[in-house]
């Protein structure tokens, strides 16, 4: 592959967005960094802008811009060749830093709702996507696939799970006649098999489980991921949620798309074709793999990464996930069979419930029911057809629904383990 | 998929066409049988005629002829919808049936040198092939690869590990700019890793195979297979052949062809791509898939087969293969480097010691002995780019060496064990 792709980084200084720009300098002559957006990490950014000498920038908050303009005044004074990019802050700024011109791909690595406009804005501008941010799908799936139809946008998973069964399906007859997520089944994929490396409290009984702390729940075996996906991690959430993704991507429904736990995280997913025969996608839990894939796709770029040794592993084992210890895993599946804006609300109130989680409101275990409570009593305004505005309006009200169910389980018994 | 597929098969009564058979029956409406031959079992080749009303057949051994046409003669007379085939013998007969007009795809089930003519005729023929007899690359690669270049015919590997890789490579940007087996290495691939289920003697020390009878030698863990070939998986030759085969099908050299024990059998074999992504086909160990596989390409057929499920055998593992433990191993890498007519030698070589073995006239500890001995003495004679009429010489030139080397043994000392 010796062709320059053209690449748009949302989220630069996120653990996406700096693992892109590490890959596009690791690879000099593949990859030309055109945009960049960033949130608050000034000093990181300039870095990256000397580096990659992007054409546009965009601030998420716009009272950081002069501050900005300062700081990369003071390199062009010092640095002769410095030029500085068309610089753009606010809402309005990721989205024409989103739907740059000169962009083939569009990295989207901000987290949360705040991603989702941005990544929008790059799907109606007809951008092919790395997709990193999994509100895009979760929350707004049903916006998000019709416009995907309409602009011929192809979405490219950027997480290890869904890279891995991407991969596997580039060998199926999928690929020559159709596009990568338009919610209609891939043809001759049965199934798929998203592995889970069952977070921190994999050897833990469920009974243990009442005594999770903190520093329990964020300590993951595998993967080095921020506090937030630990503890998805941990309850399973983060599976119930890539399964809701993997329907979005792959159209398959939500009985054939599987949980099997895999202590090593080295199968990153498989798929089960029509004759039943399986492909598995493997490595090492690294991050970097699945976004190159994204980059390079669909060529390879040769890396003189670490090989995967299977022979010095010596053993993968595998179990099927135990749904009583897991709840997140159904109540995430039971949102995801309700669809439409079920998804958004179970995705706002899991953020917000560990949120409470990590500020020691709630109990590890009180998480899986405020959630299930905020779903319960979302069912009544359910809308199987949401447009963009009440995805929002849901996202919204999803997290305050679970803040009221902890400010009245603490109000009511000054305790948290009866929050739902 | 819904093309019928006409198809030819050679050896339809052994195992692998006796599967072929049993899935064209699985899938009616699919394949159509247009052309068998066989060997001698004239019992099965009558039902199978009854069952496919192939438009033509073939005996192998023409003093067989007169038998099968008196037999048909019966079936004919008790079913009135019965047309009979034309009947074909010998060699010549072989080849008509090999390269049938109206056959898309032959499957090539008939074992050893006597596969290999038939073989070249339907490459000649430029049909595409389902390839089960392995002396078609091991012993003449460098006569097929240019045949096979020159007509535009198409090997499709039915054996499992093979199938694997083949599998796997479907998702490279290979598949869409490059034939199946030319000798030219696959853009994208850097590495194939063969599992080996390490064969009867897995378990057991060097020290132990001192010991090992031939009962202990024809007892495969996993694979119901002859005994020929258990022996070959208790020595690890077969996974030594199928490196030199795999060699053939997709261009690598021999540094970039590994094995891996695997017990399981699970992972039939790996394909490391130049980013460092791998990529695995997994099953049950049955040849079914990989034949069915072989038929329904670029398709996949929907089966009823049992579903592999990890979770419920818990774990893989896997090992370095002991390559003091394994000497066939380093001898078939030896043969595959030197090339040419060597991996003849080696393949003909190892029947016959084999052979000898399962007559108890040598030791299970002769047989790497006697191959490399064989190997040694060719090395004189050695030609690295062979003929169809050298690499037949050869073959059977290292038969001889090997009968000779054991009865000079025995002569001298009365024992086998150092038949070398």
């Amino acid at each position: 592959m010796n062709i320059v792709k053209a690449i748009s980084v949302l989220g630069s200084t996120g653990s996406i967005g700096t693992q892109t720009l590490q890959i596009a300098e690791e690879f000099p002559g593949h990859f030309r960094v055109v945009a960049l957006s960033a949130g608050s990490n000034l000093s990181l950014l300039v870095q990256q802008i000397q580096r990659h000498q992007p054409e546009a920038v965009a601030l998420a908050d716009d009272s950081l811009l002069p501050e900005l303009k300062e700081r990369l005044g003071e390199v062009s004074s010092e640095e002769e060749s410095f030029k500085l990019p068309n610089l753009f802050a606010g809402p309005e700024g990721l989205n024409t830093v989103a739907s740059w011109d000169s962009a083939e791909l569009v990295v989207t690595g901000i987290v949360g709702c705040a991603g989702l406009l941005p990544t929008l804005a790059a799907i109606k501008a007809g951008k092919d996507l790395a997709l990193a941010n999994k509100e895009t799908l979760i929350a707004a799936g049903p916006v998000v696939i019709p416009e995907l139809e309409r602009t011929g946008s192809r979405l490219l998973p950027a997480d290890s799970e869904h890279s891995a069964i991407f991969q596997c399906l580039q060998g199926t007859p999928w690929q020559e006649n159709a596009r990568l997520s338009t919610g209609v089944p891939t043809p001759g994929l049965r199934r798929i098999q998203l592995t889970a490396s069952g977070g921190a409290f994999r050897d833990w009984s469920s009974e243990d489980l009442k005594n999770a702390t903190i520093e329990d729940a964020t300590s993951h075996p595998n993967w080095s991921m921020g506090r937030k996906i630990t503890v998805d991690s941990a309850t399973l959430m983060n599976k119930g949620l890539e399964v809701i993704e993997a329907h979005y991507l792959f159209g398959l429904d939500y009985d054939h798309i599987e949980i099997v736990i895999h202590p090593q995280s080295i199968i990153h997913s498989m798929i089960e074709l029509a004759d039943s025969s399986v492909l598995a996608q493997l490595g090492w839990p690294d991050m970097k793999l699945p976004i190159l894939y994204c980059l390079s796709w669909p060529n390879r770029l040769e890396t003189p990464w670490r090989r995967l040794s299977l022979a010095e592993l010596g053993q993968l084992t595998f179990q099927s996930p135990d749904t009583k210890k897991y709840p997140c895993m159904q109540i995430a599946y039971s949102a995801g069979r309700a669809g439409g804006s079920m998804t958004a609300v179970l995705n706002a109130a899991n953020e917000e419930a560990v949120s409470q989680f990590l500020q020691e409101r709630i109990h590890f275990l009180d998480i899986p029911k405020l959630i299930e409570a905020a779903c319960e009593r979302h069912k009544s305004d359910h809308n199987i057809q949401p447009d963009l505005d009440e995805v929002l309006a849901v996202d919204k009200w999803s997290r305050m629904a679970v803040k009221e169910e902890v400010s009245r389980a603490s109000n009511l018994i000054g305790k948290s383990d009866t929050a739902a």
